[in-house]
């Protein structure tokens, strides 16, 4: 057995004991060396009934996102594979992008986890694998970086995120391609991944590679181990944000909030930011970074009282200070609303 | 005055404000484009002897490394500008940069650290400004990040951190060529900024270059903002991590350390493994990505009891359960090993 083949077995097997061990999966399949590889090793326990002594069944899902001529094709010759591998039920779903805002990308995606969610939920899967791997997660921190982000987006994609199990963040993309060759599998190589057009494709194709050649090898190794730190910090800090929101969060009418000023001041940066953003995001408005430190200021004793506008269609400004209270005793509410 | 005057003026009047007015300032200061932009900022206020209102001093540091040819014509030929800027004392101090195993740029970084420290309490200044800017900080967090580092270093740079201030950490390097232009200084350039066998050196000249036009403007930028929200949180994180571990750990005897299982396991992941490393650095250890994970598997009611090693001459192991406990309801403790 080709030792890519073992690494690929052991990681569907570890990622699904983190799952709880979910006695029906369906692995997401384009066709490509990611998920094609991890059909194939899941397949392996699916025609054995069971993995680390837990039943098991495996039915596939290939979505036809309809954006490239001949996508009908892919999707019918992949359902084939999967079909053969001993995956049961396969399914080829046809979904329409619906191009919004969020650019194509996000659209397919979007599109492509409703339809995810629709089969798992009809054939009643406990999880859904996707085969994003080590490389996957670097590119997306490395994006993320690129863009400012803060410690969530930088944290990447989890192993294990509610429906979702990822086995391979911790394989390389050339392990994919092997466990393909040695399982005599053919992917298919979307030709989007090679379209300069796309960002992402970009750092693929280039920047990547720039990287390894500049700084040394290990940069995805480096990039995706900061994901892994980044993503339990995010979790932990997310979590004691909402605390403390819930805590002092005043809600007087419809559309509007309010954050006690001194206790907010009083928390630690790392919170104050988060539970501004959450007051923010539950008018709907999105907090950028900028915007969010120019709602921090109205926290101070001076200055501007706002209104901060903020996109979304939020403002929020700073209560004048009860009157008859000495000054620096008391600091005025923060006050979020919704002009939607 | 040209704008990039006014905001670096601006820049030291807040970072003065945020290290709360010291009234004694030394300016470290390289002959750099930076430093010297710094140190014409810091004069403008030294020749009123006051800013914000608050009294103040202004002196210079130039360290000579000694590690170029003309080094000390470099550093009296800057000194004497300054001292034409206004600033009093200017002093040169020549280092001895000795060579250890961190490297040649680390070595130099600790002495001149050193001198600075000296000649400040020396002098009894309260505070030394550095003239890192934004693109410093963005090229500190890229080497961070091919490292695969966790939040604390990526959160990079801190503008007020002990007695060093970084007034420049908002501006942009090209920001300091014109404020040096403006006030008709000429800057030193040194040659090592441009040798591209130091790391920092091609990420300056070779790869930020590269990933701006990659990725599009604004990746500066967007790493700065990223150590700024990382820096926060590292100091969020690991004020959290210190209390839990002092509320944990027992220190039996010298040179070893014990820390409770079950509620070292029970602890959020970004608290644990931030617990584990304070054992680990207690006793002098390094506590690595890949070691601490090892650490953390001791944890697991399964598999190996250790010992695991960590650089730094530490072991931990996982002592038996107590006899007669019952299985599953207690761990053992872990216990930590100085073998220095």
């Amino acid at each position: 057995m080709h030792p890519a083949v073992g690494r690929a077995r052991n990681a569907v097997k570890a990622a699904l004991e983190e799952a709880c061990w979910p006695s029906r999966v369906l692995v997401a399949c384009s066709g490509g060396p990611d998920s094609l590889a991890l059909a194939a090793a899941v397949a392996h326990f699916a025609r054995r009934g069971a993995v680390g002594g837990h039943p098991l069944e495996v039915g596939a899902v290939v979505v036809d996102h309809r954006l490239q001529e001949g996508s009908g094709e892919v999707a019918r010759t992949t359902a084939a594979v999967l079909g053969e591998l001993g995956l049961s039920p396969v399914r080829v779903v046809a979904v329409e992008v619906r191009s919004s805002g969020e650019g194509p990308e996000a659209a397919a995606r979007s599109a492509r986890l409703a339809a995810l969610e629709a089969e798992a939920a009809a054939w009643g899967a406990g999880a859904v694998l996707l085969g994003h791997t080590l490389d996957d997660q670097a590119e997306q921190v490395l994006l993320g970086l690129a863009r400012g982000s803060g410690t969530r987006s930088l944290g990447g994609m989890r192993a294990v995120r509610g429906l979702y199990v990822r086995p391979f963040l911790g394989l390389r993309r050339a392990d994919t391609l092997d466990v393909c060759a040695a399982e005599g599998l053919e992917p298919w190589f979307d030709p989007t991944n090679a379209d300069p057009r796309y960002m992402r494709s970009r750092v693929r194709a280039a920047i990547m590679p720039f990287l390894e050649a500049e700084l040394g090898p290990g940069v995805a190794e480096g990039l995706a181990r900061t994901a892994a730190i980044l993503g339990h910090d995010a979790d932990f800090l997310d979590a004691e944000a909402a605390r403390a929101y819930a805590e002092l969060v005043e809600r007087p009418r419809e559309r509007e909030l309010l954050l006690p000023g001194e206790p907010v001041r009083a928390l630690p940066a790392a919170l104050r930011s988060r539970v501004l953003a959450l007051a923010v995001v539950e008018l709907g408005g999105q907090p950028t970074f900028e915007r969010l430190a120019a709602v921090e200021r109205l926290l101070e004793r001076r200055g501007s009282a706002g209104p901060v506008e903020v996109p979304g269609h939020v403002t929020a400004h700073r209560q004048p200070r009860r009157k008859g209270a000495p000054r620096g005793t008391e600091y005025g509410k923060l006050v979020f609303v919704s002009h939607r």
